[in-house]
């Protein structure tokens, strides 16, 4: 079996290296022993020399990782990137990964909750950064393969739609969970699924939301776009020549 | 058969004409023909004869509609409201009714969408404003072979609930719907919810959603609550100091 590697062992990083171990021999390095890390862990210079590693630590701490492996990478080594973000994350491996080293951008639009009922049919976006065709190729094969949906868009279409997306409903899903909703016994199917995804993002670690929040440069023109319709839709309950 | 009547034969009143028909012989008025009324269709007059009629009208025209019926009753007709809030339809209908004609207050919290699957564990609110225990008993009774879930609470803890679940749910759907949010290949399994939430909630009349804010009196609490937790949530993004 082929070998990647895993930079960063989270709750994201083991849950991919889980994913990945269905074709995959996986490595993983993260700075501190994780519980189950469902790979063999290795040193950050062992795992440099493999020919395929996935990046899976927070957002934010990614140029200083992309800075701290770029001199150990062996020339033709391929960066995966797994970032909810796109833009961003896309200029730092240009601008740090030296020329010989290609690069895949991509987004599992999914983590261990989604994926619980299987992989079939969920999401993940990929963009050949740097690479050539074959081996990107090779890799949205064997992700299609597991089921999932290939999306290929550009960075900024990525992030402009992630946006409206998955910022949006992590936005909502805070709010609610700051605003303190639970469980009631009149609970509409509706108002379960609004609970479950406060739930869930509750879930996300803080660095991740305010990552997804804060390094999307569409992020802050949706959240003005919300609250100027939510109080668009609060004047039409006082004033009936605003009501649609 | 026993024989129950609906007055108002709407969205709602005709999915419940259909639930009813299950073991009643069901009546139904409406001002205009409906196209599919579930129900034998008759006079207003007719209808008052019944042992039994269901409020089905928009919640605003319910005081007038009680008033309409209220000489047209005979002693011992019980009156059974379904509006999506309860204090003040408590009120108008002890208000509205004379002493001998029996009062109970329910809202079936789900329709012809969320039942779309059956109507097992949909939860359904009953409160005894007014009528003997045996005959509220049948009620009850008749609901949970139905499969549904009765929930017996006052109007008061009705409405402050229903506040911070069903009208907060349609206050966030509105505002998406009104912001414009669209399917994209990127969304994730939660923005599929919150888009499934918003496409429900377009369903519903302007009417119901004006009522549900309007007529609930924990409504506007909970728009100011969800209001000032969405800000601190957004100022968390700009200062570290806030965050959780």
């Amino acid at each position: 079996m082929n070998k990647v590697g895993i930079l960063g062992l989270g709750r994201f990083g083991r849950f991919w290296a889980k994913v990945l171990s269905h074709s995959y021999d996986v490595y993983g390095y993260n700075r501190s022993v994780p519980p189950e890390p469902n790979c063999t862990l290795v040193s950050v210079e062992e795992l440099c020399r493999l020919p395929v590693i996935f990046i899976c630590v927070p957002m934010r701490t990614v140029p200083e990782i992309l800075r701290k492996i770029s001199p150990l990478l062996a020339p033709g080594t391929l960066i995966v990137d797994t970032c909810s973000v796109k833009v961003e994350p896309v200029r730092w491996m240009n601008e740090y990964l030296p020329s010989e080293i290609d690069i895949l951008a991509t987004h599992p639009m999914f983590g261990p909750e989604s994926a619980k009922e299987g992989l079939s049919g969920l999401p993940i976006m990929m963009h050949p950064v740097r690479m050539p065709f074959a081996r990107y190729e090779e890799w949205a094969r064997f992700f299609r393969a597991l089921g999932l949906m290939v999306v290929e868009i550009t960075p900024e279409e990525h992030d402009r739609q992630a946006a409206m997306s998955q910022a949006l409903t992590h936005m909502i899903g805070r709010s609610l969970s700051v605003m303190g909703i639970e469980e009631t016994p009149i609970g509409t199917l509706w108002y379960r699924k609004l609970l479950a995804i406060c739930r869930q993002v509750e879930k996300d670690s803080p660095e991740l939301f305010l990552d997804m929040q804060t390094l999307n440069p569409y992020a802050a023109a949706m959240r003005d776009s919300f609250e100027r319709s939510w109080r668009s839709v609060c004047a039409s309950l006082t004033d009936p020549a605003q009501r649609g």
